[in-house]
């Protein structure tokens, strides 16, 4: 299939500087702020964002190098398929993250519960809504009783 | 900022072969079933998946050949900032729909819960993780009372 291109709409000015001490997931990260730029082009797309309290941020992992088809969580010492993990280092470097919305001035979403690093581009902001996530039957394979492990866990401490 | 290129991991097969009658929403439409083709190359990656009931797919919306900054639901008749609604009309046509996973054989996962229209590329698959989503002191903005419409809607019904 052909190559598919996106144009950044925005990016994210947020206090992780390098690879490392950066939370690996938004919902661990409650205390973390950050801004993101949205490039002017696109300021009229914000329109009734402010409404939202929460945010579905979509953005491009470019720290990531590499991709691999295997992750091993630090925090679980055992190597899964790289579609059963979150890990960053992904095929396609894309990452999702549920962003609490704290205010937005003109061009700038004053964001926290963030787990990007700075410089990070975003693809694509939408609003978030729970009634669209499924809450039963839901089975969490490798993962069952390891979810709190894995809010609690920052990048670099491997 | 520099453009971002991805290539897809797979397609998805599923019975909506034009843009017409497609549903809305991934959550409005438990009945649909479908199946992603993962490439050969990238099978490796599916290994541990099946334990999971459900995954997040995200994919390129193939079909929408402009994006817009504003959006008019059909359902709501008001218009919005593309960023403010799950209009497939956006500058970056990225999809996430939380499916559910039914089976894995070999290289095709086998899910319901489809709103892609056939012949969709697939960017990324990752676990569907329900502790990852906040579901307290949420604001739904425009949307508060009219989700329910979204979930019933279908393309083409404007």
């Amino acid at each position: 299939m052909d190559i598919i291109k996106y144009k950044p709409i925005g990016v994210i000015h947020s206090p992780f500087k390098g690879q490392g001490g950066i939370p690996r997931q938004a919902a661990g990260a409650p205390e973390v702020a950050a801004k993101i730029e949205i490039f002017d082009e696109y300021v009229e797309g914000l329109t009734d964002l402010d409404g939202f309290s929460h945010i579905l941020v979509i953005f491009h992992l470019h720290l990531m190098q590499k991709g691999s088809l295997k992750a091993c969580p630090p925090w679980d010492h055992k190597e899964h398929g790289v579609f059963a993990t979150r890990s960053p280092y992904r095929p396609n470097p894309i990452g999702v993250s549920v962003c609490r919305l704290d205010s937005i001035e003109r061009n700038i979403l004053n964001i926290s519960c963030v787990d990007m690093a700075n410089g990070t581009p975003v693809l694509d902001i939408k609003p978030y809504i729970p009634d669209l996530n499924p809450t039963k039957q839901i089975r969490l394979g490798w993962l069952k009783g390891k979810v709190k492990g894995m809010n609690k866990s920052k990048s670099g401490d491997r």
